[in-house]
């Protein structure tokens, strides 16, 4: 497959922006992204989003957001992946650069979730959950993830307080971030003390929803040289992997399976190892998965992966950075955007534009996205060069 | 790209399936289509679908479907376009095997309407319209279309009979194929007292829905020489384009100019002239979409499309046969398995199975998906070699 180079981003801040369509966020973002990238024409678009049937009655979101852009004509689709549509959506666009058939893509992830009550998003979102066999038992999305963190917990001897520095950094990093959701410091004691939502997952532990659209265009590498004196981004590994989408189903439901095999393939398809890797934006929808995305790409040891945050590991200046720009903590979960919110915040990295949270020197960043409790993991290499 | 072949089909009969839920549905046609192949494992699965987010409460088609027919650890993802959902899904894998990063995909469209009564159907579908500026004033999708025959209609001089022709057709040769949802011959007087559904559409210019799936395994072309003594099948050309995804919007809405443009680019992709294409599965949705269909793709004058029934030239032995299964009218309209219904249909014909209504030496077939009221189009051309 041919090479395929980022040359452009854009994001929206991730908030409740009831004075925004689904169409204007998405639009806000594919805007900033064409303009970054210098273009106004692309030969396809392609849409990360999960919840716009449910949330605002819509449908072929592709075709949508192309004749708001002005693409009228263009090839434009949809791709879902729960909360992984983001990054399938840039897996989808870089499939059709690399095969040669189009030679550039605008990849928008995009999500609406204030046009509903908070109950009607939290049935939406109970979606990327097994319908017959979790949701049907009365389990919520957050409820899964309880279940798992208690039993983590329960396995390997960690309290509650050792997840804290999770949430701490992404907070933390956020205050850098003006497209964040949340911009507040946090403590251990406000971390411990925070509103229960499912035993032991609090409000801490879990990631704001919100309205937000992130974007890239990308192109083939040949075709760019550098950009406005930016360093060239590849995309150097890509890798998309699936599990049981039931937790229950699993061999083991502590072990991100989905998440070890796109890594390992994406470590491959780049040629790097894991000391390679500057930077790590994970999926951090709840601390539990922070825990788990690290150990199954091998920064930690099964049930190890908390300790990297208790040895400070974590932060920007740490062994392995993750959530550089708040992570879904607390710069925001619109589910079907996020992996394109992680795809910018490395690209933003390797170009060195992060200011009081930057990685000193980076040249690769992973972006690694996930939908469900598990069941669908993406994971992306980017390399300047 | 390099070139991929279609190695196996499968299909399941469209029908009110109530003993069978979601995924056994898409898991039936999987399976057939990965035995057809004489194959146990793939690289990828990519799933269309448009309704299982409203009808079934199921999102992450492509985890959930992988998990049911056992290919954890590979990757899965959904596409959606709405009714173009099946063509979108092939395409999107069809980029990633042309691309080479993987070396085989089973690409599934799936649809399972049943499990919601008619009326919140009904809504579902509308969802493939403008949210904002179509089904907010009340219009739903059957209304759009009516809205768009009864201006041909005026615009053009032709009465209600006159598209009989497109429905007869679709019904003598649904008579043929066993999956099929209607076996029932229909004649014009029937087609003229056939209940109204939304003036002029009446029950028999509209396609019924149902529950079904077909599928397809694709792999590069250079790993197959022939198969089963049946003669290899090339994914030649394919292309989609959008169009303004309200009517209202378009600068004529009785010309698809999604169906000119991706048809336009499928030809050139596959360099074959109008007169190569010896079999033609279009999107019969409804019967105004037929002559629409065969208009834009340039077998019939403007506003002249209705003609080719009423000459004859639309049956298999005609000069441009289509539905030759039972199209979209008879053979059913599970909305985002139809795509993929039309594929392997025209796979049917150029290995010549398809029985009573086998197109004498057919070598090139296309198949047109049509998403919403032609926002979304998809044209793939196959070649029997």
């Amino acid at each position: 497959m041919r090479e395929v180079a980022i040359l452009g981003i854009g994001q929206t801040k991730i908030d409740e922006h009831w004075e925004l369509s689904l169409r204007e966020i998405g639009g806000n973002a594919a805007f900033a992204a064409m303009q970054d990238a210098g273009m106004d024409k692309v030969d396809s678009l392609f849409v990360g989003n999960m919840l716009s049937p449910l949330v605002s009655g819509q449908n072929q979101l592709g075709a949508f957001l192309s004749d708001w852009v002005g693409l009228w004509g263009q090839e434009s689709v949809k791709v879902e992946a729960a909360c992984a549509s983001g990054a399938a959506a840039l897996r989808a666009g870089l499939m059709a650069v690399a095969s040669g058939d189009i030679d550039s893509a605008l990849v928008v992830g995009v999500e609406k979730m204030t046009d509903k009550a908070g109950h009607d998003v939290t049935a939406a979102l109970a979606t990327a959950a097994d319908a017959d066999y979790e949701v049907e038992q009365g389990v919520s999305f957050v409820g899964i993830n309880a279940l798992i963190m208690r039993r983590y917990m329960h396995e390997y001897g960690w309290k509650h307080a050792d997840f804290a520095p999770f949430s701490i950094n992404a907070h933390a990093n956020a205050m850098q971030n003006p497209f964040a959701r949340l911009h507040q410091k946090i403590n251990v004691e406000q971390f411990e003390k925070s509103a229960m939502v499912a035993t032991p997952v609090n409000l801490l532990d879990a990631s704001p929803t919100g309205d937000g659209a992130a974007a890239a265009v990308i192109v083939p590498a040949e075709k760019v040289a550098s950009w406005n004196g930016k360093p060239r981004i590849i995309i150097a590994g890509s890798a998309s992997a699936t599990d049981s989408i039931a937790v229950h189903s699993r061999k083991d439901p502590l072990f991100l399976s989905a998440a070890y095999q796109s890594a390992k393939r994406a470590y491959e398809m780049a040629n790097v190892a894991l000391e390679d890797i500057d930077v790590f934006e994970l999926h951090d929808a709840f601390s539990i998965m922070s825990a788990l995305s690290l150990e199954a790409c091998g920064f930690a040891e099964r049930g190890q992966g908390v300790r990297l945050g208790l040895e400070d590991e974590i932060c920007p200046t740490g062994r392995v950075p993750i959530c550089t720009r708040g992570g879904l903590k607390a710069r925001g979960h619109p589910v079907g955007a996020t992996g394109m919110y992680q795809v910018v915040e490395v690209v933003q990295q390797l170009r060195g534009e992060c200011n009081g949270t930057q990685v000193d020197g980076a040249r690769v960043g992973m972006a690694q996205n996930i939908g469900g409790s598990g069941a669908t993991i993406l994971t992306h290499i980017l390399k300047a060069e």
